[in-house]
């Protein structure tokens, strides 16, 4: 099942075309549509290559349609998107150690990726209002990297430096405003550094903690490729600042959570802490068959939009978003954005 | 008098201009402004040729600029914008037909449309909070469609399935929040659907009634076209996916509110319905020479900001807009992102 | 110091390289990376000409790179973003003049501007609501213009029609709502009016005032740009068109406030109020290092969100951001938009 599948519906589709005559009334339809020359996307037929095509057909840039990274069989792995429950010691010390390995952005699609932590996004950091972190960073890479929390206030100039390979830098911040912030590695281009994977969720618990829930993590990022040396794809500069992605996903790799939906029970509170890393693009974040009850911006308590169907996330922004489904089925989340909906921002929740 | 002449005030310039010497004047202005060959525009002159042509001449798409859509002549048909009464009764029936047919997307441009109803966008569907509707979607089409209410809490993966030509399908669903919200055709590609028109409005009153206004309902859209075989438009998955619209609209049909504005007297309350449908871009929803005394995020009561020049809607997305206009005059509402503004998002309030 | 130094560090970096073994371990750093050929960019070299070069590389317009505009040395001016106290007298009278010139929209990039008094923006007019302004527009340049108050509420076919040179026009307005709110010529096309310079931003003061602080106005906006034939550069509507912009700026200068940082002392509440002009762009406003204590959209005091890392302000909108920084140092204000940020969105506070 891939990502267009889950759009046209086809597993539905074919179950259903099997009981009214299947392909053959697919068929029909198509002719009768008056476009025997394949323009629409024909009920029985998938619209895969035709998506994946397009967006680099009609790219500015000048890579042709067959030098496109394009998606095929099952991801090695999916990202558990499941919040962690945070250590309840409010003096916390945390290291985080930048390396550069081999990211699987989509399924059969690998990057010579820069992460935090060897994972893309980085792991994420669950810390309580009122912490205090001992910070760590470490450049485990081959090049120059640096942090950047927007959870925390400190001074950009004097521990968002630039380290190089196998320096440290430690300062100390305090989670003092609730919510879901991004972090991300600030060493110029940043645009660079973001497109190649180095960014994360931090989670700051409210003081007053938010009602016990089904919580997950989801960060919404871009992914703009050209072919590397090493046959691998990097992130690519030109496609980037000309904002033509390749794909666009959630926690790492395209339409994972269509291979592993996230889990929940019809009635439960479901609180989705979502950050979009951008680098670029605006997210209208939407869950399919579903209403958020409540839009958290940030994801402070005391910023509370009721009944939302559709909330825009800036590049370096955050929301948490709470709701409740009452009955079992099948609920995409996506980026309502659709010129880039079908290019890997679409995953699953289940509710059973 | 076009979308253009209305930007440039021309008719008003053309009486003043009558006065101090017009087009004389004009021509003096643009020489001293050192640029007879024409690079900018000149005050007698209409920019709509090159405003039009631009954003194809700029285009990633092969298409060269005669190919481009362009709008010449007037309407046939305006599409009224009031928000008709919802049935008092709290049990609703509703029938949604696809249908496949010819739209005028601009003055003298036709496209080939997938509709909800036979137009484009499909009819409003106005209810109250807490209203039960019994709904029925029939595919009166010759593809493959689908409903997905952004109003609705239903599951994708059994409401919200493709049904084939000449079939239905049914459920009920119960209006929870209140608010304005998109529903589109879900069948994939989305975003091939949404381009070729299958979306429309769904008002939720909310419990406690707003207050009596001249309410009206706008959706809107952006069109991206190529050629078809009958010599209408067709969408176009290609420029769709590069995000360069040919048109963006308000209720399906470029400046159509030029043509027929919208009415309103001194003093009086105004509530706007604002859907994006998008399918991709974010909505900067602005009226030139008012304020938005209130805008009300997703038409949520609950959700209130006062005093608010321009607000961003996403794509997939609503807002209600309060407004009172003191002054008789004309009032333009517009996407205040102004690539696309020319392109189509220019209609009028006339007050009186 | 420019704006990719900032950006990458590069003056720390290099500082502490020294104390590492500088450009000789940068260098093993890059080789180290597998990347002898330069593709990434290594921590010793400046990546400006890159990251420069590469919107129009990637450009759909015809324009080669070389043909880009190239910011090099230092701004002959940086403009002052110190908010001005209002006069106390609630009538006021206000002249606005239009003014064509040559402006420096980056280091040694100048280009043939329209403007408001001939300032890029405008002066900033800074009243306090209820105040009652007797407003002139003056015609002192050589095409039509107009004028446009997103604070106003008056008719656009009154008072918003285009003068043409040597003309005047008069009308009353009323400060009903406080906020940060746009103004800007109206002339048609509006697109190519705003690339040329033509808007500015109008403080209101509430009746309750905000409490004391140190106050900026920022107005972000967009250059699209190709060569005149005065050897200057103007406001090209096709790459305007196409949103493929080369300067991406606060108060029309990409990067000034590096030159000359905004000042605030430790503890000391600071109030930003930031409108964006567009034309286009959507802003996702940062401060890194901080957190916006409040954001109130549209800079109205009922409108308030609490510990914000990044806010969404809609081309046409506006925003007033209250953070206080507890620690010296220097935090860059950006767009969060990171195919937009390096095209010179990067300003300081410096905090000491």
């Amino acid at each position: 099942m891939n990502e267009i599948d889950l759009l046209t519906k086809a597993l539905d589709r074919r179950k259903f075309l099997g009981l009214t005559g299947g392909l053959a009334a697919a068929g029909v339809a198509a002719a009768a549509c008056g476009d025997p020359g394949g323009t629409y996307i024909k009920p029985g037929q998938s619209p895969n290559a035709q998506a994946a095509a397009t967006p680099s057909a009609a790219s500015p840039t000048p890579a042709a349609s067959g030098d496109r990274p394009k998606a095929s069989g099952q991801l090695a792995a999916v990202r558990d998107a499941t919040l962690q429950p945070a250590d309840p010691n409010p003096s916390k010390t945390l290291l985080i150690q930048t390396k550069e390995l081999t990211h699987e952005v989509a399924a059969g699609v690998t990057m010579d990726a820069w992460t935090f932590d060897g994972v893309l996004p980085g792991n994420v950091v669950h810390v309580r209002q009122g912490d205090s972190i001992a910070f760590t960073l470490r450049n485990g890479g081959t090049m120059g990297h640096s942090i950047d929390f927007h959870a925390a206030q400190t001074p950009w100039n004097i521990n968002y430096k630039t380290i190089i390979p196998g320096q440290e830098i430690s300062f100390n911040w305090k989670a003092n405003y609730p919510g879901v912030f991004m972090y991300h590695c600030g060493t110029g281009p940043v645009l660079q550094h973001l497109i190649n994977g180095m960014y994360g969720a931090v989670v700051v618990d409210p003081r007053q903690p938010f009602a016990p829930a089904r919580e997950y993590v989801l960060v919404q990022s871009e992914f703009y490729l050209s072919k590397g040396a090493s046959g691998n794809w990097d992130g690519d500069l030109a496609r980037a600042s000309a904002v033509v992605p390749d794909f666009v996903v959630f926690n790492g790799a395209a339409n994972q959570y269509q291979q592993q939906p996230l889990q929940a029970s019809p009635g439960q509170l479901i609180r989705l802490h979502v950050v979009n890393a951008g680098p670029t693009l605006f997210s209208a974040f939407h869950v399919i068959g579903a209403i958020f009850d409540k839009v958290h911006p940030d994801g402070n308590p005391a910023n509370v939009l009721r009944g939302v169907q559709t909330w825009t996330i800036p590049p370096g922004g955050g929301a948490t978003f709470e709701l409740t489904i009452p009955e079992a089925g099948q609920y995409p989340f996506v980026t309502h954005s659709f010129a880039y909906t079908g290019l890997g921002a679409v995953g699953l929740i289940e509710v059973k």
